[in-house]
């Protein structure tokens, strides 16, 4: 039934487009990738440029805008200190958004205007990245915000070259990502991701603010985050997160025990954003109590809370007929505001993050969804006085193996030599490609 | 070319379905409609049920839920004084909102949920009107509302039937309408959704709040507001408004004049929310100075600005291929905003208006756009101050005439006898059906 086949990697093609002399990032090997293939004898690897939509791909391309353009009133000069109201305003802080065009996006860019995460005294720039195809999309994306008139949103930008759109970016939130054609499996989509995500890691690397905060929401998320924190050597591995926030704020055991959300505290996500995700019934509480003690059908815990949190996106799909992009971009503010906030006392929230150095035992040199709290400077801690018994050990490795599977699957796009993608099975959520 | 039908009213199919004993809407009279056509043969009246998606199409269908339910973990009971944070807080409001599984409803919602209107220490409880046909997309709506965990979104339910989902409103933003199918002219739509908000009238006369608050979105929105308020007799007219506000956040003048839009005060959009809308640059202020004077073009301003304005909204849907669900949103929170916080010194807002006992010589008992200020309670004053000249009387005049006309056309629902539809032309707004 397998299949194999020796494809030359994307990297190799990278040459032939100009790099911008500032170009900083370390030297990416060319190599070869073998994919292994256990179901299909479909056959995707990374030598196609027109079944990706990097910026590497455009570099062919002539006649396309590439400069990052201010847009509409937003290309107005002004002095953003000259008026009562601003003259207490912090500086101007630049955040950069992929697949701006999009429908997460398109829910996101409205609440970072409306100084939902980073509060009114904060203006910001918003650069908006999309693609050959969707540029004129973010024109409309950018017709929309300025219609909004949110005073302390400055500039907005558009373009489709992350190395412009990613110019001095302070957060960069990677959206944007391929989503999975018809007989694409976990392997091939890792690889057309990963090469969007090695690219925008490179772009990072060269042109970013050396602290960016980074958040890849793109899936598969965490093996993309790896692969961009990989492409961008001189900026802290630890500024990279992979979005498994959504997953935690899908605590329905406050519906279980019969309590509003905001008595649930320290849900952890543990892991890929996948089916192996572990949502932790051991370590989160209700009202200050071991989630244990509360609901004491431990049957319920163990197979069904786990299964409610993974499939939710997919019963949302039928709901309503297409991907939670709403209430994605509510987690992904809930996940920038837990970094520039204190995370209250004795709680803690899921990010994805770089797993070096942690306490749990977690392999290192992946990124891994794990409890963290933040003193409100953008940085993080990993959460202490975290309990780990031996079926919350069982399941977290489960899927670390996963992960350093995937993590093998890409070693062509994170430097570290040839890819062996032999992946176990499919365990994509459900609409979330 | 004229063509010529008599239909009989919908009011006469109403007695057909259970009314709630509760209804205390004064009787529409039975009527018969004359709709003069005057472009097309193709004849709509409001006796075929099944064109229209209003309630009472679906007394008519079995075993479909009618009953207003609330929704998973806002099914639970809770004592929203108990705990530190939320001792202080307001006695919660019910936002009644219809076409609640729309684009722009996916928009408004969450917003309204943040606390963007209201502020943080205003629970608000959800409650969402839909179809038989989107009641499942509904349920995703909640879904993802409670996947968001806003502290202040106590109370979300569901339900198809505005007697129950109105029930205690103090807030209902009409935001559902039909689309305009292919052929039918603003004739055929002002009947097939007067019909619709003309039921949605009678049910908030029957159980929403005394002094409920009524935003009219779907269009033709100064109409539907005309319709909605006639049919609500126990309810100030007052409190009926058609939004107006999104064609004044277009306020092209600064990009025009190189000024970010924070400069631009007392912004106004008279009349009918169609091409016919008056956008004033008259009053218009830049930096406290009037627009005239800073933009000296004055071709510029009498043809293009208007023209820029009212073609904004095609612009978009081409440039983003759908039409603008954002910052329509946007601007119904503005325009809630500005009735429950204090106007500024000197500035107003435009609303769309019951028009008795204006100043500015409007004529009486239409739904019109027009400068307004608050106190911050809810409630509104026309502006005064309002300079209006000849080349604005004149664009008034114009508007005012289609808003007679349209009212003409419905008279069978506003319970002024019969119909006499003779648009002079289709002046809907691209995209705005």
């Amino acid at each position: 039934m397998a299949s194999s086949k020796l494809c030359a990697s994307r990297t190799e093609l990278k040459v032939l487009g100009p790099r911008p002399a500032t170009l900083t990032g370390r030297a990416v090997r060319s190599s070869r990738v073998q994919i292994i293939r256990r179901r299909s004898s479909t056959v995707l690897c990374s030598v196609a440029p027109n079944q990706v939509e990097s910026p590497a791909a455009q570099t062919f391309v002539a006649d396309v805008p590439k400069k990052t353009e201010c847009f509409g009133v937003f290309c107005t000069t002004y002095d953003l200190k000259a008026e009562e109201e601003t003259k207490s305003w912090k500086s101007l802080i630049n955040i950069s958004v992929s697949g701006a065009a999009g429908m997460i996006s398109n829910h996101l860019l409205f609440k970072l205007a409306s100084g939902e995460v980073f509060g009114l005294d904060q203006p910001i720039a918003l650069k908006l990245l999309g693609s050959e195809r969707s540029i004129q999309a973010l024109e409309g994306v950018a017709m929309e915000l300025e219609d909004s008139l949110y005073p302390l949103l400055r500039e907005v930008s558009i373009g489709i070259d992350p190395y412009e759109v990613f110019q001095d970016a302070e957060w960069a939130l990677l959206i944007g990502a391929k989503p999975r054609g018809p007989g694409m499996e976990r392997a091939g989509l890792l690889d057309i991701n990963g090469q969007i995500f090695a690219e925008q890691g490179k772009a990072l690397n060269a042109v970013a603010s050396r602290n960016v905060k980074v958040i890849v929401v793109g899936n598969p998320c965490n093996t993309n985050a790896l692969i961009c924190l990989k492409n961008a050597p001189n900026i802290p591995p630890k500024n990279f997160h992979a979005l498994t926030r959504l997953d935690e704020n899908r605590r329905n055991v406050s519906l279980k025990a019969g309590v509003f959300y905001d008595k649930v505290s320290n849900m952890t996500i543990w892991g890929n954003h996948s089916t192996t995700q572990v949502p932790d019934f051991l370590n989160a509480r209700i009202d200050g109590r071991p989630v244990k003690e509360v609901i004491t059908d431990s049957k319920w815990l163990e197979e069904e809370f786990t299964e409610r949190v993974q499939k939710r996106g997919g019963v949302l799909i039928q709901k309503w007929g297409r991907s939670s992009a709403a209430s994605t971009a509510v987690s992904i503010v809930d996940a920038m505001r837990s970094l520039v906030t204190p995370t209250p006392e004795g709680d803690w929230f899921s990010s994805g993050v770089y797993t070096n150095g942690n306490p749990y035992g977690i392999a290192e040199d992946i990124v891994f969804s794990m409890p963290c709290r933040s003193r409100g400077d953008g940085d993080y801690e990993l959460a202490k006085d975290v309990l780990i018994d031996d079926f919350l050990r069982a399941r977290l490795k489960k899927t670390e193996a996963e992960l350093l599977a995937e993590k093998r699957c890409v070693a062509h796009l994170t430097g570290e030599g040839n890819a062996f993608c032999d992946l176990p099975e499919d365990t994509m959520l459900p609409g979330e490609q």
